[in-house]
């Protein structure tokens, strides 16, 4: 075989609930890794394609996170809603959900205005 | 700022230790990843290059596992003692430490000589 052609990194890390940086699995389960692994073998491209559990992405106020390598695109606020679409117009098309993407200056920042205590 | 350069994925998947696919944290511990995190630190390379949690890679047979993006090399069999190589001249300066790279024929396959029980 060969290695996956793309691989999807999902956040499962659970803060606390009061905690400042907010929590991308903040019930504690990992649902929607759950959700794309589902979706995935439902189409039959599990060897092509992984969703694999992720520890903190550190862009957590933009959570749940997912990044989807070696395109290199970041998701923001992903639910289980979003998880066709995201297989069936990005991976399988090419053609990132543009709605769910976070600009390139809102990641590993200080300033990004979506951060509440920035 | 912007993404990360680089984004390492180490996996702390833990099974129980009479599993057949073994497990690349089989103490439970995550101190590998916690070594690249600090050796990154003591680099000043935190913003650029990020050393994440994983859960399962599915190479479980190769374990400890490392998967590198957007480069997609993969590291089979890392220990602590493999860090500073993989940073300094992997991530550094572009020339991937052979010794420990998985063949591509070696990921996601049934038939992978290195796997015991295929």
């Amino acid at each position: 075989m060969a290695p996956f052609e793309q691989h999807l990194f999902i956040c499962t890390n659970q803060r606390p609930a009061d905690h400042a940086r907010g929590s991308c699995a903040p019930d504690g389960d990992d649902g929607l890794q759950k959700a794309f692994k589902k979706a995935l073998a439902e189409r039959g491209l599990t060897r092509r394609i992984r969703a694999n559990k992720s520890g903190c992405l550190d862009q957590c106020e933009h959570g749940p996170t997912v990044v989807v390598y070696p395109d290199g695109v970041w998701y923001g606020g992903v639910t289980t809603a979003d998880v066709a679409e995201i297989i069936d117009r990005h991976l399988l098309q090419g053609d990132p959900v543009a709605r769910l993407q976070l600009a390139p200056s809102c990641i590993n920042t200080a300033s990004c205005p979506h951060k509440p205590r920035s």
